[in-house]
């Protein structure tokens, strides 16, 4: 059977579980101050090309969001993001069990639009209610977004903007971050990201590593006494050599980059073989996610070989459905994923 | 340097490493739905002889301690805990995070008394103004304690009878379970503390994983959409397998038992040593934690080449101090502690 | 200045005032285990022809909103309501704040649609990834709604039998209830209410009291310990009498219903009014609250004589704006502001 | 049937009603905006000689507390209080529903010893595991305390200086304010509390108002957005103007300061009295709130005509029992238990 529901179905790249067996026995103090997890941290804020920059290893995604919107928010503000935002729909409840709402607003191929983000704040801070109503305290996007898409550095640099003048944070979800720097349609370097965020995370888990996500804040304005409050939110691991070794490995040698490449070359093979074939995309998505129109036919038998997630209905004879590359994705499985669509 | 601060110095037991290497390119579904997990949950109930317990892998310890108690209680129920609990004091307030009082009562080498435990609810059940308090809603008990100290049988047993006269939950905090059943001075099995308890966890952070512990639910009456509420506080993990693979090779052919009976071994050459050197022990330990009273003055020569937790002061001219074994303790490094204090 | 901004703008029925002057120096219970209380609530049941109904009586209507949704919710679950509802919008986040996720859905006039809310109950239920997703665990509804605009009797119906197929309760925000059974366009009964819905409360502070909504419980199962989790959430009066006489006296001689009628009659004269002159409505409202589109300069002129509430932009020319009648509105101001329409 | 039980039995002081009665139908903006509630603080901030100072007004004791608690602490942060603090034992856990630890520490007759904070205090910065432990964030008094006792000038000043030293708030809580500082045995006015305490309320419900507690910020530093929390908490009243009539009344011609001598007079004639009769009491208390020891006899045969507070055993043949005055207290009430008692 072959998979492409998500990029997350091997364990780690094999250099991580290398340097587990070769740390293995040493003893280190734990809660992220061993030598590892410092080491990792120095090596993130220089691909930032941020000295001030203070970085913290979490282990999941809903876990950090959580984390952060509600370390940084105050109680009587929420979150916009966009309606399809991962922290809008498939977190649990994650920002709300923390008290804050998500305010969702529209969003273009999962994209938050800078002019509908402009009208939503203006049209706040005029309302004579605004007292009885949540206040915009941060805007969450994802990057690339759920649709795979991407925001150019034009369109961060505004939505940036646009942040620091009504004096929010811009904090970018990274899980993915990997396949977004190196997609063959990004102007949006590293570095960018820690100009325009004010927080954001480098995902680990959908790119080699078997978890971690490294939290930065790029001016170097970590909220006081965070690691308290992460312990306090049952997210500080005893040892945090887990966390430290695996992106010490990842950011040495630029692995983290290489492996973002390699999911974008499959999905590129992936793409360019479909398109040939004459699939249409839902959308064009310049990074590890494609999404494929299929008769429900079609979709019903390729089920029967591969593995995909069904995204939605395109109309009652079609159906949208979800591959996903990966650092572990073979070129073998892509050809033998495009055999099975010819 | 020789480091006894704490047993969770080093990586994991090579086998779980070993366990990654060959299974690391295998795709495996996520959140826990692997087989590794499947599998390991198989064996925690064999070892726990309890056909219908429902076992859930969670992360860490503060992360089980505040899901336990937070989806386990009403939300106008606390939890009963020794006032030197972990959750009392070391938690950073995780569980008062999720809005549940812990009711501190007090207790003798760690342990609380079932005296004393009684009267409380007997007390709280007859006081007239009980509707404007705090309602007892089950009772933490960590074991071995803080202290490394244990519960006997009958204690276990006097405990759960009263708890479930009160129709509260008895709640285990197993983080070094592996050492209380593995000591030589115990008549508490894990079968046993299935039976006592209504849920506990059996750690393995601190017993040769890298992180991880398996709650156990042994009437199988896990709480409805328990994985939704995991997700939503922050703490599933995308790639399940990262716990399901450890907790699978450690209860394969009984090494989580060997390496809690290793432990033991280890702080009983200590322990012996020390007696034998005329050393006087704050409490007698039947764990891998041993509490020794030292000279300050010897204390702080010992600091110079030894790593060990100051507990507290025992007199103006001595101090408490911890020694913690672990399964990765060498022999030879409590041979040579033992030079040290000689 | 003529004052038609909201339906709260007066303290409350002199009989309420008398009733605090003849039981003023008695000495009662707190908490509201006071007589006026108890018959306060046996009033209600009777009103409600429910004779196992439980009443709790509270003091707002946000503060009723957010412990009935936190109280009846389990933590995964979240409540359904219109995007327009006051929950949504109007109550600062009071609900997320407990933690439970406001579950926006589509509105025509305010009012849920009961089609819409079977779809997205139906799609939750098919979605596979639901176990990553928010439990629609309540459906919010106001009666009134915040347009005025009234659910029928059959509508009523089929929301509660979708509720109740879907096993969640049904929940109406009676905050003007006075006003929505006092309609001349409503074919629904306070039995009514109590049959179809699972929990609802009946608003006093719109309809004559100085604070005060009573919460009912038609089938009698409030929440185990719920007066505990009231007070837990700072919201338990020590001197329940202040609730207990205002319910008591409203729910005397049918005045609730009176002050109800009066109100509707007053939104009657200006309805008829303002129709006989021209003017246009944003909607039909036949209850309290009368949304007219007015031309922009007149709105800017009649503004220095009138207080009312600027709704929303109707194009570039017109803005609807709100005038509500009460309880305590006089003919003779009615016939001024339509002078001043004139 | 005589009732002495607690300090809030009947509904508030005539000219309370009187006030409400003649502004009734005034029509007034909500959510304390209005003039009454103006005039109240600006009256507030006179008899507390701070031209500076911020004045909320809130409904009870208990929200007053866990919304001063919890506006006021970092996440991470816990509130010192004594093990009798009314927010350790009878407010049902609402600071902990909040998020925050009650960090209880010991007193001496119901006053948190300055020596012992100061120790907790240093004992707290000098732990090397505090990083794992709740931050002391506040400190919380009551005055007069729940044993009817109060902190002298200098013991107050001593806290103060404390608390500052560590830059963290002193709350004091004041539901029995009016009786604290009409006390024949204080030498603290209600400036000095300014002075000393960061932040305090002036409890309205327990001296003369049906409900009611007045919040100083003397230093001006209220919370941003206070409104918005307290709204999100539930604890906004539309009608502020409830609020806001009360304690314009209480604080206009000294009222509140004659209420609170008032129930001092009538707890020192019953004090003398029963001094005269040879009862001992379990503490000498300066104020409204007199515990007295009886033979359980004799407490028996008093309860079948008189309503008293059963505090606690004293020994096998004595229970200490509190016997509450209050602004309504009449004198020959007082004769009357008297009487019973000789």
């Amino acid at each position: 059977m072959l998979s492409f529901e998500c990029d997350y179905l091997e364990g780690c790249h094999e250099k991580i579980l290398q340097r587990f067996l070769e740390t293995n026995m040493q003893q280190l103090p734990g809660y992220g101050e061993d030598l590892y997890s410092e080491s990792a941290k120095a090596k993130i804020r220089a691909a930032c090309a941020r000295e001030q920059a203070e970085v913290f290893l979490l282990t999941g995604g809903t876990q950090t969001n959580a984390i952060i919107i509600d370390t940084m928010l105050r109680s009587c503000e929420g979150v916009i993001a966009a309606s399809t935002g991962h922290v809008s729909v498939h977190e649990a409840g994650a920002i709300e069990h923390t008290g804050h709402k998500v305010l969702q607003i529209g969003q273009k191929e999962g994209k938050i639009q800078a002019d509908e983000l402009e009208s939503y704040l203006e049209n706040f801070w005029q309302d004579p209610n605004r007292a009885h109503m949540v206040f915009p305290g941060m805007v969450y996007i994802s990057h690339p977004t759920e649709y795979g898409t991407l925001y150019s550095k034009k369109e961060l640099e505004r939505l940036s903007q646009i942040c620091r003048r009504y004096k929010i944070p811009l904090y970018l979800d990274g899980a993915r971050l990997a396949c977004g720097l190196m997609s063959r349609q990004t102007d949006v370097t590293l570095p960018d990201v820690a100009e325009y965020c004010d927080v954001f995370y480098i995902g680990g888990t959908k790119a080699g590593a078997l978890c971690g996500e490294a939290v930065v804040f790029p001016q170097g304005d970590m909220p006081p006494h965070f690691m308290t409050m992460v312990k306090q939110r049952g997210a500080l691991l005893a040892k945090g050599r887990l966390l430290g070794i695996q992106f010490d490995t990842l950011f040495t040698d630029n692995l983290y980059f290489e492996l973002g490449r390699h999911a974008i070359d499959m999905a590129q093979l992936l793409k360019d073989g479909l398109a040939r074939m004459g699939y249409s995309f839902y959308l064009d998505s310049p990074t590890n996610q494609q999404f494929v129109v299929l008769e429900n036919r079609q979709m019903k038998k390729l089920s029967e070989k591969v593995r995909f997630e069904v995204w939605e209905k395109a109309d009652e004879e079609h159906t949208v459905v979800r591959f996903a590359t990966s650092w572990a994705t073979r070129e073998e499985d892509i050809r033998r994923l495009l055999d099975c669509l010819r």
